[in-house]
C-alpha cells in the first residue's frame, strides 16, 4: 500500500516551532505537504480572504518536504492546498498545529488552528488540530510527540466520523507524567475581557484587549477538566452549528 | 417598564446600508447603541484582535443614536461594547446586520455577521444575525424590515434558549411575495473553491479565490430550501461545537 498523504497547516506561521515538530512526526507516517501561513494568524477564527488577493510561495524550510507559505488565513491555506497545490491528490489526513497555547473550551471558536482542521472536515478529510497548553516562550513540545503520533496513527487507521474534526489539547510538561487520553466535550467556559485604554503619542486613545479565562463547568467529562488533571483531551467538533434541540422549542413558543 | 437596550453591530461596516435599516427598525423597539467595524469585515469568521491594538471612536452618523466605530472585527465590537461602552448596562438584545448577502448553510462559519451574534450569545444575551440573500449593488432592504421587526420583537418578548443565537436569512425581493418564516436547520452545502492564478506587474504570481456554492442537501427542513422557496429562514445556532454523537463512537472504536 502506498504511503498516506498528509497535509499540514497551522496558525502560528510556517516558521514556528510547533509545525516543525508536527512535520518531523508526520514524516514517519506518510508523505507530507505543508501549506501554512507566512506569519502569525492566531485568533483568526474561521476567517477567509474575500476581496483581496493571496500569495503562495514555495519554501524550503523543511528540506525535502514539499512546503508552501501562504499570505492568507489557516482556512485559506487548506482551501488553496486542496484546490491548487494538491489538485487531484486527496490527502488522507490533515493535521494543524502544534499550536503554541491552549485551544480548549470556547477558544475553539477563535482558533485558527482548529479552523484549518474544520475546513478539512468540510472537504470530507479526517482532520486533527493539535495544541500545547503552554504559553511560555520556552514551551517544550517533546512530550507531545508521543500523543500526536498515536492519535494521528489511530485516525489514519480507523478514519473519522463524517462531519467531525478532532480538537486535541496536550498538557504542558510537568513533573507529573501525562495520565493518558480522554475523549471529552467542550467545557462551558469563556473569556472575560478587559480593555486597557491608553493614549498614543498624538493623544488619540487606543485599546489593548486582555482576557481572563473563566471556567463555569463543574463536570469531569470536559477538556478543561482533562487538561487540569494531566490528560490529553480529544474533543470531536462539528461544523453543523444548528442547535437542533432549539428547533422544537422555537416551533412551539413562536407564533409567527 | 423602561425600554429595552439593543446593541447593534455588523460586518459590512458602520456606513453600510444594511446597518442603517437595522438602526431605523430597532429605534422603534428600544434604546439603541451601535458599535460596528469602521470598514468591511466580511468573511472574518469568529476572528478577534490579538497582539494588536484597537481603536474606538464616536460617530454621529446615526444622529441621536449613540454610535461607535471600531477598528476590529465584529466579535471585537461586541466585546468592547459589553466591557467598555456599555459597562454596567446589559443589553436585552444584540442584533447584527443586515448583511448584504446570504449567510445560509456553511457560510455561517465564515460570517462576521453571525460571529457578532454568537459572541453575544456567549455573554448570555439573546442575539440575532440578519442577512439579506441579495448580492446586487442595488439590493432592496425594504421588504426585510417587516421580518426583522417581527423576529426581534418575538425574541425580546420570549427570550432565547441559553447558548443559542439566531441566524436569520431573508429572501431577495422578487415578484412573488415572501411566504412566511421557517425554523430550519443549517443546510448541508459548501463552497467549492476555484483559484484564479495571475501575475502582478513584477511577474510574481498571486491568486483570487472564487467559490461556487454547492448544495448537497435534499431535505426540506433546511435554510437553503427555505430561501429557495421564498421563506425567511431562522436557524438556531450554538457555540458548543462538540459532536456529542461522536464521543461514544470514539470511546468505542479507539484503543488508546
Amino acid at each position: 500500500m502506498s504511503k498516506p498523504l498528509i497535509l499540514i497547516s497551522n496558525d502560528d506561521g510556517i516558521t514556528s516551532k510547533g509545525i516543525r515538530v508536527l512535520v518531523e512526526t508526520m514524516k514517519r507516517l506518510g508523505d507530507v505537504v505543508v501549506v501554512a501561513p507566512d506569519g502569525p494568524q492566531s485568533g483568526m477564527g474561521h476567517a477567509i480572504t474575500i476581496g483581496n488577493t493571496l500569495r503562495l510561495e514555495e519554501n524550503e524550510i523543511f528540506g525535502d518536504v514539499s512546503a508552501y507559505e501562504c499570505s492568507g488565513t489557516p482556512a485559506d491555506c487548506v482551501k488553496i492546498a486542496k484546490h491548487f497545490v494538491l489538485k487531484d491528490r486527496q490527502p488522507h489526513l490533515v493535521v494543524s498545529g502544534i499550536n503554541h497555547g491552549a485551544n480548549t473550551s470556547i477558544s475553539v471558536l477563535y482558533s485558527g488552528t482548529m479552523s484549518a482542521a474544520i475546513e478539512a472536515a468540510l472537504e470530507g478529510t479526517p482532520a486533527i488540530g493539535f495544541s500545547l497548553c503552554d504559553y511560555s516562550h520556552e514551551a517544550d513540545f517533546d512530550h507531545a510527540v508521543e500523543y500526536v503520533d498515536r492519535i494521528a496513527k489511530t485516525v489514519l487507521e480507523k478514519g473519522m466520523t463524517k462531519g467531525v474534526a478532532l480538537n486535541v489539547n496536550i498538557p504542558p510538561r510537568r513533573n507529573e507524567s501525562i495520565k493518558g487520553i480522554k475523549i471529552c466535550r467542550q467545557a462551558n467556559a469563556k473569556w472575560q475581557e478587559d480593555f486597557d485604554q491608553r493614549h498614543d503619542p498624538y493623544g488619540r486613545r487606543y485599546f489593548w484587549m486582555a482576557g481572563n479565562f473563566i471556567n463555569h463547568d463543574k463536570g469531569e467529562d470536559n477538556d478543561e477538566w482533562a487538561i487540569a488533571n494531566n490528560y490529553v483531551s480529544v474533543v470531536p467538533c462539528q461544523y453543523d452549528l444548528t442547535a437542533h434541540h432549539a428547533i422544537s422549542i422555537l416551533n412551539d413558543e413562536w407564533d409567527i
